[in-house]
Formats: C-alpha cells, structure tokens, sequence
C-alpha cells in the first residue's frame, strides 16, 4: 500500500467540521500534499482549501481522491458514488478511511478496474502477516504510548518526526491508524488485523533499518483501556521501542467511552507500558511525557503542571501544540 | 454456533499419533461423546475408539463429523472431501479445526446447503463483537494464564470445571480454541478475532450470570508472550477474573517457538497478570500454580518442586494430571 501524492480532499455532505477531523489531520500535517477539497451541497465542513472539481483536480495533477471524513448514517450515498467514479475516470486512485470497503461497492470496483485506478481501504489491512517473533533487529524505534485512548499519540509522534527531520536524522512516521496511513501515504490499521498478529503486522511495519534510524511508531489505544489494551500490547512488543513518550489529558476524567473506567496515574502508567516494552527490548526508556493542556484553565496552570511532571519524573514535559518537542528529541540524540 | 453430538472422530490420513491431537484432547475429556473414528487407509493415529464407517455413525446416532486432526501438507485431499460429503448425506454437520476452511470447499458446502446440515469452523468466529467495555458483570470466573504457550491451560480448566461440577457448582468451560471448542460444543477462537474485538469476545463468551456460577474460561498464550501476547491482554480484560490459575512447565527452556526469548519467573508472571486482571476486576486473585511436571526426572524432584512453590506463593501448587485439582477448587470456594 502506497498512496500517491497530491491529493484531492473528499468532504461529501459532511455534518459539521468534527465529522471532517481525518481530513483536518492529513491537511495540518501534508498541507504541501493536499491542492483542494471538493465538498457536495449540504456539506458543512471546510478545510480552508481551494474548492476544485474533478476536472480541476485533475487538470492540477492530483493523483488521489481521499474519503477523509465520517459519512452521515454510515451509508455511502449515491451522490459519493458519483464522485468516486467521476475520479476515478480522470485516472485518480481513492483512497478511504471508511469502516466500509470502497471495494465493496461494485460500481466504484468496475470503474477502477476498467480504468487500471486502485482503491486503498486503509481501515483494512491488505495483506497478512506473520506471527511476531520479538527477535531482535537493528534501527532504533519510538512509539506513543497514552493514558487513554485520543489524548495526542499521533500528534506527539508526528511531531517528534518533524523535529528529527529538521535536525538531519534518518527518520520515518509509521501510521498504525487510518488519519496516520494517509498523512504517511502507508501503514497498518493494527487494530484491524486478526489478533494472533498484532505483533507480527507490526514488526513488518518497522523493520530492520540503519542502526542510527528513526521509526517513530503511532501509537493506539492504552494498556489501561479496557477495550483496546490488547492492541496496544501487541503494538509495544511488536514496535521493540527503545524510546517511549507518554501522552496524557489532564482534563480526562474517565477513560474515553467507558464512564465507570478511572484513569490510570502517570506513574502507574509510564511503569506498565515500560515493564511490556522491556520483554523485546530491555533497553526501553521513556523518554517524555506529551501533555495535551488545550483544555486547561489558565497559561499558568498549564506551565505549572508540565514544570511538576518534568520534575517528578525527571524527563521533559511539554505540549507538543504549544511548545513543541525539540526537549524530546535531545533526548532522543543521547540514545 | 453449538455443535451437536455424539461425535464421529474423523482422523483422515494422519502422518502420526500427535497429528490428532486435538482428536486425542477431545475423547480424554468427552469420551462420551465420541463413538467412533474414521480412518483413511495410511493413517497412523488411533483414537482407541471403535472404527466405524460414515453409515456404522449414523446408524449409531452420530451427529457431527468431527475434522479434529492436522492435515498433511495443509491441503485437504480429495478423499477428504468424498467423507465429508458421505457424511453430510447420512445427515450428520461437519464441525473442523483445519486453519482452511471447509466452508470454502464448493462441493462441501453445496452438499451442505441441500442437505440442511451445518459446517462448524471453528477456527473462524460465526459472528462479530461489540468492542468490550470492562463493565463489572454478575458471576465469577476462573481464567488459566500461563508462563508460556502450551503449559496445559486448558487441561487445567477442564479438571477444575470438572471437579467444581463433582461438587454440585453451578459452572461452564468457557473455550477460547479449536480443541476445547470441540470440548464444550461452542466457544470463540479469540485469536482469530479482529484485534479491536478481543476482549469485546471474551466478555460475550463469558456473560452475566448467577452471583454463585463460576465460569472457568481456556486461557491462550501468555503476557510474556511476544508472538501472542495481545491476545492474552485482551482475554484477561474481558474475563474479568475473579481468580487465576497460573500454568507452568518447568522443563522449558525458552518461549515456545522462541530460541532467544526466556520464560518469565514465576512471581514475575503472577504479578504481572494480576495487574491486567485488576483493570477490570480490582479483586482478582491468584488461587493456584498448575505445573505440568511430565518432563520431570524424579518423583522426588516433582514433589520437591510442587511443596516449594506452594510454600513461596502460598498457595495450592499441584499437577492436575497427577494430582488432580481438589486444592484449587477449596480456595474458589472461598470466593
């Protein structure tokens, strides 16, 4: 799976801009990627690019139509189906991150293979993959680990890669999730894959590589979240992390969706995905703690929380958003 | 899925003894069920059942053909496929642990379907879950967790619901693979579920029930585990444990599978499925330590090692095989 480059944002009737946040990701991320959206009457979202047709789109050379956002009643509607095909006949690939298969829809099947256009249903795996084997390999690997689920893992990995990148190091993003796999252009959705290979799905997604490179691993859900943890468990012994970087809301009062589910406290939390990292790798460190303080009171609150942290764990501390993650990435360079 | 009997054990042309384990592990723990075996010319198992052919079964009152062996080469051979339709003729569903499935054979599932019978692979869920939710339900329940993979978790499930039941206890065996699948008649290969969906399956396996019934839920693989270990996370979430069986096999040398990973000491292993348990089940305990003490030289060494371990942990340390598994059930029935 490798998704060209340039793409044609797809915002269909979307309800509101919450129902487009996939597309907000892929354009705060690939602004440089993304020439335009196109939006259906009754569509109520806006990612602040040009409005283009299919023709237009075309004509500027996009190479991929991206289905970045939650339909309406979970069914795709006819007029998408319009689209799609209209894309795919001016020689676009799609690309969706829909829980149901574009493939699966036979008009939009037929046009893609008369037209030689492939289509990425990035919430499904398109290959299987071995068993994980925990054996060790070269290149050195971070992965986001989290209090709950949605408290800033991709943000926080995205923008650690940025800041390597920057700096000259050898770096990649390797998306676990779909808003991940289309700012990358490729991934796994590992928690769509049959279980017995969580791991495996995701030692093929970082392989062996360079010993002074990067992998800078999104990460999903928490060994603490009583739905997703076994994801996540496999994630971090699949990922051999070297480094981990915390990730937490402090304004979270539950764990997300699960209103009797107390949270875990950071220090409970940095030790079990710790203690889990270190079976494949004893050299585990956490390396950050990634705090998401948007929701916060005050500027001093905030500085006052991240200032507790750093000191209490002895690592930095910091708002990705706001202060960005060059305090990470120097620890990263001792590594 | 619930699958009828009384069994007719197909074992096909198994190269040896071990390729019907499964058929071995179904007749120790259900020898009433099962009332013949078929065999291929060039098969080298022996189930110690009478040999009958498919119209000897159904004269007998056979109800399910049972595919409980590896096959050579892992293809399913022609001769295979004129059995299953001869039995689907006389009546009888298929139930088969093949990783492929016989459902996808077309002249097996035609039979099938104008024959009214069913095709039970059980390797394969015949549903979808709900994502879990770690909801505190009614009932206890007893999960086997393990050092490794193949310490004897589900043998020490089964002699613990059987000795529950010899005392009257309300209880089921709750199967989480192919071989007690076959046992209990229905259950869920959880490591073939969707990953998002593991502990959402268990929790579906293992439902409400009375205050005073013990479910005693098949474990599968092991936290220490890096090949499987989600799978685990996920089933220890969503058994929401009341007690643990810790299983062992103290001439292991390395994970199954695994040259370069160690086994996890013991107190190791206790601690750190108890800590995952307690997410969804503050309460959790560990109420015994199974050793599958086979490979042992000495009875004196086995005794040696089962009254150290009991006195350390402080708990019941027995080999169910040899010992039976009386000492765990008195602790759960003070639970």
């Amino acid at each position: 799976m490798q998704i060209e480059h340039p793409y044609l944002m797809f915002l269909g009737d979307a309800a509101d801009q919450l129902a487009a946040k996939t597309a907000h990701g892929i354009v705060h991320w690939r602004r440089d990627w993304c020439l335009g959206q196109l939006r259906l009457p009754d569509c109520h979202a806006d990612l602040g690019l040009p409005d283009m047709t299919i023709a237009d789109a075309a004509a500027a050379g996009v190479r991929t139509l991206v289905i970045g956002v939650a339909n309406r009643g979970g069914v795709v509607g006819e007029n998408w189906i319009a689209t799609m095909i209209a894309a795919i006949e001016a020689g676009m690939d799609i690309a969706s991150g829909l829980h149901a298969r574009v493939a699966d829809l036979t008009e939009v099947n037929a046009a893609a293979a008369a037209n030689g256009c492939r289509i990425f249903d990035v919430r499904h795996p398109d290959r299987s993959f071995d068993i994980g084997t925990g054996a060790r390999r070269s290149g050195k690997r971070l992965l986001a680990v989290g209090t709950d689920c949605s408290v800033g893992k991709m943000y926080t990995a995205l923008a650690v890669e940025q800041e390597l990148s920057a700096r000259g190091a050898k770096t990649d993003f390797r998306a676990t999730g779909q808003t991940g796999i289309f700012i990358a252009g490729s991934g796994v959705s590992v928690d769509a894959v049959v279980s017995d290979f969580i791991s495996g799905a995701t030692e093929w997604l970082t392989p062996e590589n360079d010993p002074d490179h990067w992998d800078i691993v999104e990460g999903q859900g928490s060994l603490f979240h009583p739905s997703y943890a076994g994801v996540t468990m496999g994630l971090v012994h699949g990922a051999q992390a070297d480094a981990l970087v915390l990730c937490h809301e402090p304004t979270r009062t539950h764990m997300r969706g699960l209103p009797h589910q107390a949270l875990p406290d950071i220090a409970t939390c940095i030790k079990g995905h710790l203690d889990a990292a270190r079976l494949t790798n004893p050299n585990a460190q956490c390396v950050g703690i990634a705090i998401n303080t948007s929701g916060m009171d005050s500027d001093q609150a905030r500085a006052g929380l991240l200032k507790d942290l750093s000191a209490k764990y002895e690592m930095p501390a910091v708002d990705p958003v706001l202060d960005g993650v060059g305090a990470i990435a120097d620890r990263l360079e001792t590594i």
